[in-house]
């Protein structure tokens, strides 16, 4: 008889969007598993910290590598994949002793999450259920008070890593975007947004939905310091009716 | 002394993906808001109907009109301007006596949501919170169990409406993507997939996140009905670590 694997997505770091579904998930786990950078607290488990069962059994699983490594290294993508391959098989073994995993995450499990290295690895040999969770960009739009897309607007999530022309190609092709992984490449970003015209409605949004947030029009920032997960929203508002 | 306007997204269907903050935000509103089409009942109300306080005050608000009327038109234009004018005004009536009006969503109010007309006409003149919710498209690959997008994709929401070229543009321009509001357009969507090679990946969605939910490979869909709110995923998951 096999245990049951959890992606119970915690939501974007203010611990009331955590779902009534995740809080029981978290109820019901024997073992929780948090990712986090080497040597760094857990976000998500910071999040769900409230609902763990007191003395709840915890696995940290850390990276093996930091991101500035280029991702495009080989080195880097060995290292991963043998990080998923040791978690997945880490995790086996407790479901095999039919245990109830949780991996929890920030945001949503399956949009941009590492949970999803371990799902695919996973959810075919084990009964799996992926808990939703209210997305990091969600948070920052609510938090910011920006209606971000409606009707029949295209809608687009792209990385800052991706080249100028190709940012602003998608740019142009969408209504509203969200521009994801700023850190360095605030700049590149800035410029495409200003040459298309959109540099006025962009919001800058550094840990949107928690007490720490830093929001502002990003015509109002005057320089172009931004941490890895800070974004940019362009909202897709017009008044249509 | 006036009241406070909270805009609540109550997440995709599943009443257990509500967020602890709109619990807390129904327990706290005095009016309840929802939308419903002329005659029906509120999705948004049906999902949230446990967390209302026995004997909340209730403002049902009724679209003029559905949605096969085109929405190029001048008429339909004028209505829906019409309709949230008045509605934003019973609300404003509201919040001018000190109360507190909770407008009920599905999904996450600020994405391709109606709360935000509301929003645009009342959040400046009125003490304002949104609290972000669970996506519907969330749901669905929730439910699918299906990784969407990790890394460096880009992910784009396509509204099916857009003519064929349009949509196969955006998604050859894109490593992951929702086409939502497929009703009679699902034909059209499944020859630009199948063009693209990418058909084999698409998974139909309705009603994802509910008990009554059906998904299916698209390639394995045998005829062309579609419900307007169905959804196809096509996800950017590939083995890359």
């Amino acid at each position: 008889m096999s245990g049951r694997l959890l992606g119970v997505g915690v939501g974007p770091g203010d611990p009331e969007l955590v779902t009534l579904k995740a809080v029981r998930a978290l109820r019901e786990a024997d073992l929780v598993v948090h990712f986090a950078k080497n040597g760094s607290p857990s976000h998500a488990r910071a999040i769900a910290a409230d609902h763990l069962k007191p003395g709840v059994e915890e696995l940290p699983l850390s990276y093996p590598l930091t991101r500035e490594v280029p991702r495009e290294s080989g080195t880097y993508r060995d290292a991963l994949r043998q990080f998923y391959d040791d978690a997945a098989a880490r995790l086996a073994a407790q479901l095999d002793a039919g245990r109830v995993v949780a991996v929890i995450c920030e945001g949503d499990p399956l949009f941009y999450g590492s949970y999803m290295h371990l799902h695919v690895r996973l959810s075919a040999r084990y009964p799996t259920e992926v808990v939703a969770g209210v997305t990091g960009m969600s948070g920052c739009w609510s938090a910011a008070g920006a209606p971000i897309a409606q009707g029949d607007d295209v809608f687009v999530v792209l990385p800052a890593t991706l080249p100028e022309t190709a940012i602003e190609r998608r740019l142009i092709d969408a209504d509203a975007a969200v521009v994801m992984k700023l850190g360095p490449h605030l700049p590149k970003i800035r410029r495409a947004l200003t040459r298309l015209g959109l540099i006025e409605r962009a919001i800058y949004v550094e840990r949107g939905s928690t007490k720490g947030a830093v929001m502002m029009r990003l015509a109002d920032k005057h320089d172009d310091a931004a941490p890895y997960f800070a974004i940019v929203l362009v909202p897709g508002w017009e008044e249509r009716a």
